[in-house]
């Protein structure tokens, strides 16, 4: 969950607003790969107990619940590697998927943390036997206090994952004539710079008021294909 | 929960777009407190039919954040209460709270969805005993379709509430000078129409692009309170 959540809030740093945005984008894409690297050894690791144990597999809501979760997040990760990473993609088509890009990475993000509340509560239950769960023992107090610290984390992501003003300001080319002619294409012009040297842009405005402005000016015009 | 979700969305109706602010608000604010009152009564069946069969109160992650979720819906209830629906606040406060206002309403729904799958979760493995819900009898499988649902219907929820087009326009007074003189004042003018009639405005252009351009761009000077 917390490289999950490091993915989802890794463009809302103003300290990451200089580095290119294709670098962000690798970031972004490799924390997901790798928090889906995790979900599925914990599935392989949750299958093998349940065999060893005999314990039924897929029988309990959470289960339910969290395979589907799963499945939505690899059909996630395919679809925004194809489609925002994959320099194929017109501007047009990020730009209509964007928000369902960012919908669903937030519910799903939202759905593990219920399946995660849920396996939990199913965990204290058959575990703690004597004294029981209903007992109080410290334990189920010290779990409960877990499960109410995820909920207040998930909520922090998702604020932070929601203010406007937190976005990352659309990337910008140089305003002085280049070498090749080119003036700026619109937000999706892919600067080669994959490094996060100051030394490469000193006066860009970025985490400025003014960019914040410009930020929600082409929100507006529907042009941003990414935040 | 269907209640507070109705609740939710009422501002998203674009058929609800030609009835008074006040009045939408009223039903906001009406719907929320059906809501409050039905948790309350459940919370007291609850206790009452703990305490008559000897199970302890309050021990479960479920019961946890399921009273932390109804403590901040209180807070919420009562706070738009005094800020939004009473006359006193200025502007200014309005829109200061409103995206807080929106991210806890919206936060509360999920909490609440998240108890609601860990009290099933809680239900099924207490209730069914033979077989057990490890053995997936049919009324595991049925309700465990039900929680699916219920997360399905909170996405769905979640999704209206969050796309920007489908906002409710700003209130605008009609353009033709007014008997006491006075113009717009801004989008805190509340209108006394209290009704949905069409007599009323009949040129009024809810519901059409123009309104959701100026609803953009009102909301990118910071102006509107409410939304």
């Amino acid at each position: 969950v917390s490289v999950l959540s490091s993915a989802i809030i890794v463009y809302r740093l103003p300290w990451t607003w200089k580095c290119s945005k294709l670098l962000m984008k690798f970031i972004h894409a490799g924390l997901n790969t790798i928090a889906m690297i995790l979900a599925i050894v914990s599935m392989v690791a949750v299958f093998d107990y349940h065999n060893a144990s005999n314990i039924p597999n897929m029988y309990s809501l959470h289960s339910w619940i969290g395979l589907t979760a799963v499945i939505f997040y690899s059909l996630q990760l395919f679809l925004g590697f194809a489609v925002f990473l994959l320099p194929f993609a017109p501007v047009r088509l990020r730009a209509a998927l964007m928000p369902i890009h960012i919908y669903s990475g937030l519910l799903i993000f939202a759905t593990v943390i219920a399946s995660a509340l849920m396996g939990i509560t199913e965990k204290l239950i058959f575990s703690l036997q004597n004294p029981a769960y209903k007992e109080s023992p410290p334990e189920a107090i010290f779990v409960n206090c877990l499960g109410l610290l995820i909920v207040i984390f998930g909520a922090l992501v998702l604020w932070m994952a929601s203010r406007p003003h937190w976005r990352r300001p659309p990337e910008e080319l140089p305003k002085a004539p280049r070498p090749n002619g080119g003036t700026s294409e619109g937000t999706e012009a892919e600067s080669t710079m994959t490094d996060c040297s100051n030394a490469d842009k000193p006066d860009v405005d970025f985490n400025s008021e003014a960019a914040r402005k410009r930020n929600l000016k082409l929100d507006e015009a529907g042009q941003r294909s990414t935040m």
